[in-house]
């Protein structure tokens, strides 16, 4: 491996080559529209029900719920809750797979951070416009104090309000599934040539593309009968999903420099 | 439509032709393994996240919990809980998708009692074995008390814990959604000729299968500009997940029998 590309990778790693958790959970929130609620029952009973929500700027969860349903009436009583999230469509274990709980208090909010927690809830369940202006529907801001995150087997953390305020959801997460799929099918090559040139994977045959996000690609890699999961990062912390295309082929031509420098 | 096939239909539709909402609830929590649960927290406040499952043959959730988990520190403390359990791969809005809540308290099963919900728990969640022995981890049954049934907008029921307990899971749900597949791939001229001749829909063109249970098969048909939803009824409620053929088998012929008639 040229000592540029291993410099650069360590460089980028110590400045932050991963999303830390508090990242992870706004990201998480960002991309599912649907969690589990608990709330307090009339007798103190905790009550489990699923429910729609949108995310503030802040990462708080805006429900619109109405008073025919157990937690309604749970919340108008006791404004107690937390939400669990986490994202069905993923393969594999659940026990292994991310998912947070959110837990807070419920407020109702007036005036200008009405209109925007609505426009927060309709952004992320369009079909809310349709019963918003109905009698018994509520809107509630769950406003997150506790953050329990959980990355799968033996990862997990507790994140405080201002922590999970401040991270920012990665924006290329929207994009990363298709981007993941693009990367395998077409550019097999441009994979092995960053896994040879970049993560020190000099012996591998083989690199499959397990994860995109704003700061780099995760790679596994085959060679001399060994398997591993090696990373790459990219100059910066993309902005958009837009970035994803040429910041890849940034990190291929980086590679390419590598093997003929 | 013949005598015959009319008068088939209405007798068996008024004897049960459709799963109530208990045994909607015990096919749902038959069919899936993963669910929400909530929680009281040390300061009373509700704690939401992600568990696993197995069923006992009476349908109470049986739960296998770390204490380094915060609801299973939870329930050492307080041993009241709710499930919710829905299944998210099914497509469409997740508010008009079937769920159910089940409240109760959880407790630990002893003696033969134990066993019985061990092997329910590790029937559903296999990988439990290996960690079932652990210190930290403990069985729990949650013994279900109410149970509130959401069928999708505007359809909702409570149940009680006998009507629950009573109810038998739907035996051919685990072979439904295959069945439906294989209808309209390959039958589609049977679908009709029930549409036809079995559920009313005379003027019918199209006819596509949209659901199978062990009391019949739900039919979308289309004709003449109109569109509707239609039932044909087995003659008997089928007891596995092998009797989906012959009995739509018979349906066909049935139907047959009714144009030549």
């Amino acid at each position: 491996m040229s000592e540029h590309g291993s410099d650069r990778s360590e460089e980028t790693a110590t400045s932050g080559g991963r999303r830390n958790p508090a990242e992870e959970a706004r990201t998480l929130v960002s991309r599912v529209t649907t969690g589990h609620l608990a709330t307090v029952g009339e007798d103190g009973d905790p009550w489990c029900s699923l429910v729609v929500y949108g995310p503030t700027a802040g990462g708080d969860p805006v429900l619109l719920v109405s008073t025919m349903a157990e937690h309604g009436r749970n919340l108008q009583r006791d404004p107690r809750a937390s939400l669990a999230i986490d994202d069905p469509s993923l393969p594999g274990d659940p026990l292994d797979l991310p998912r947070i709980t959110l837990a807070g208090r419920c407020v109702q909010p007036e005036g200008d951070r009405a209109e925007e927690a609505f426009e927060a809830h309709v952004a992320a369940v369009p079909g809310a416009r349709l019963y918003a202006g109905w009698d018994d529907f509520t809107l509630w801001v769950l406003e997150v104090q506790r953050v329990r995150w959980v990355g799968g087997f033996a990862r997990m953390e507790t994140i405080d309000r201002g922590a999970y305020g401040y991270a920012e959801p990665d924006p290329t997460a929207p994009g990363a599934a298709k981007a993941v799929e693009h990367l395998n099918a077409e550019h097999g090559a441009g994979l092995l040539l960053i896994a040879r040139e970049l993560t020190g994977a000099r012996g591998a045959v083989s690199a499959y593309c397990t994860g995109i996000d704003r700061y780099g690609i995760d790679l596994a890699c085959t060679g001399a009968g060994q398997s591993a999961a090696t990373r790459a990062l990219f100059d910066e912390p993309l902005q958009k999903v837009a970035d994803l295309r040429p910041a890849t082929v940034a990190l291929v031509q980086r590679a390419r420099a590598a093997q003929e420098g």
